[in-house]
């Protein structure tokens, strides 16, 4: 997708230099567009831990392009997953990324080649994955359009779902940028998202980038506009979904799915597949929930008067803070899961379909 | 309440000079503290729009201190009482404050004394509400702690309904404050409430001050606590309560409400009955929503690395923002409302019973 004009993808190798990955650093925006150049496992785990770039499948692209890194380097693989695994907990993308690296370099001839050619096909299928979630999403927009009468289609959004999060398109924002490009009037409700207002700073930018419709509001704004009217469908990312359907994705996301059903709104979460973990059921009690530097609270990050990035405090120095990453959306307040395979119910049963059987990974027979 | 050891009301008549009024100015809390003089009614309109001061009791209180002024500077009072009115459209109180002054004038002798007369009382019995909501809030607090063996009670609140937002104790906390006084061990939830971040800035401030311990959070964290038994009961203000048991308070609380009913966890409104409002009965058809300015969202204040308090930019100069004050949570949400009067439910029949009698205004009859 575009920034300042010109199309990108959030990760990709470095075009002339061997043993460099370039990525697109969010820390700078929406003011600044800075590439990064990563040549080590150790930089791409500092990029993934103090979030350069974050989103459940741009942190498993950029997993397996640390991989790579690590074998280019000829570093120790078992040390460079162990250290790429530590870095964030709640995303399953990370582990399934590392986990097919080391598979892949162990049955290789050629383990760099093998590991450079793993993370250039992970990153080419996440963004087909993204592309196929648009296509499968825009039947459920089209749907609430034609009951509009030319009117917008207001969707909801919180956090960063889009294309920065991912590769290419996004897992939330495709089905929108799939209706903008079909033609469907659309206007987004960005979530500014605290602490780190990446909808703000990240959404409010790709859809603006994008030309799409969109207004910021804060987080608390969400449920009042539900009982006006004035939201017809919420749509968000996930970095974890359990085989049951519950839904973990950035904090806050709970209280919008809440908001949703009590007003009798549609609540669709859009994922690839690859992020359903099939060994977990109960997302609440299963789900772990990263806790971040409560530094996250206590300062907010934007632009000061000189356009330069700065941090002011907002909380009294001598307030403790807590500061909780993510939380589970109860499989009962999610409408439906939009994949790169299909929209499914958010049940056991409908994910199964999604592959075609039951219990796709013989997981949870007796 | 104290602040920086000192005991304060939040608006008082200067010592010495007459036809001046001083008020704490809420804006550079929690880093400074600076009282204002209010030398004339349109000074104070400023001060309510503005928001040098917030909360419904101490709107109420400031409006009646304007209408003194514009008296005991020889303005016409329909004049000042307009100006007043315009200067926020949610607050009952402040409606009541210039009525009740209106009506002192309009009878007395001498209406400049009458008007003084009228704040001060006014003022008083304000702060007198708030103690008593506060000894009607605490045995539901101890019934509480008598579960926990010990272990603090968590109580979640949005926004400042604390003595900042009122003449002393405050509304929501005035139980928090009298349970702390009783030493039963409490902990408080500090939703930050953005836009303009008065539970991190002031709540959190003012439990500082009287050493009740709490943690901020980001608004977004409440529903996570919630499900994961982290809070015992959610205790919020209100700026205007129809007779039917709709709340409006800071946008925001609605998504709290739900959180609370769909674990099973009590929430309270704490609120004097002046901010009843008979007649009223369907609070989402009927209480107007302020839209404020949209700055308040892509900008946010704090105490930049120098200490003095600076603006930052937090979303894309070409995104629009949308900025609702308040919103209204069904009175089905609500558990009880604590009063000056004692604790009621959400109910007209509940309410009345607060007055001793069923339609105390004679409102409502055919």
């Amino acid at each position: 997708m575009k920034l300042n004009g010109r199309s990108y993808r959030t990760i990709w190798p470095h075009p002339t230099e061997k043993a460099c990955i370039c990525l697109i650093d969010q820390r700078a925006l929406p003011w600044e567009l800075v590439v990064e150049e990563v040549r080590t496992a150790d930089e791409m785990a500092t990029a993934i831990r103090d979030m350069h770039l974050r989103g459940a499948p741009l942190i498993g692209s950029a997993a397996a392009w640390g991989m790579y890194l690590a074998a280019a380097r000829g570093e120790e693989l078992p040390d460079a997953a162990r250290r790429l695994r530590a870095t964030r907990p709640t995303a399953v993308d990370l582990f399934h990324a590392v986990e097919e690296s080391l598979l892949a370099a162990r049955t290789a001839a050629d383990p760099v080649a093998a590991l450079y050619e793993q993370a250039a096909q992970l990153t080419d299928r996440s963004a087909e994955q993204c592309r196929r979630i648009g296509e499968h999403g825009l039947p459920l927009i089209r749907q609430i359009a034609e009951k509009k009468n030319g009117r917008p289609v207001n969707i909801l959004t919180h956090c960063n779902a889009g294309w920065l999060a991912c590769i290419d398109y996004g897992t939330a924002t495709a089905p929108i940028y799939a209706a903008h490009a079909a033609g469907i009037p659309v206007h987004v409700w960005v979530d500014e998202t605290r602490p780190r207002l990446q909808g703000s700073r990240l959404t409010a930018c790709e859809l603006g980038e994008e030309g799409v419709p969109h207004t910021v509001i804060v987080d608390n704004a969400g449920g009042h506009l539900m009982q006006h009217g004035m939201v017809d469908m919420v749509l968000v990312g996930s970095d974890r979904t359990t085989r049951r359907g519950d839904v973990a994705n950035k904090i806050g996301t709970y209280l919008k799915a809440l908001a949703a059903a009590d007003n009798g709104i549609p609540f669709y979460a859009a994922l690839p597949v690859t992020s359903i973990d099939w060994q977990m059921a109960d997302g609440l009690a299963e789900i772990p929930i990263e806790q971040r530097d409560g530094h996250e609270v206590s300062y907010v990050e934007g632009a000061g008067k000189d356009g330069q990035r700065t941090t002011v405090a907002v909380a009294p120095a001598g307030s403790p803070v807590a500061n909780y990453g993510f939380d589970v959306t109860p499989a009962r307040l999610v409408t439906g899961i939009i994949t790169e395979r299909g929209v499914s119910e958010a049940t056991e049963e409908g994910l199964g379909r999604l592959y075609g059987r039951p219990d796709p990974f013989g997981l949870t027979a007796p």
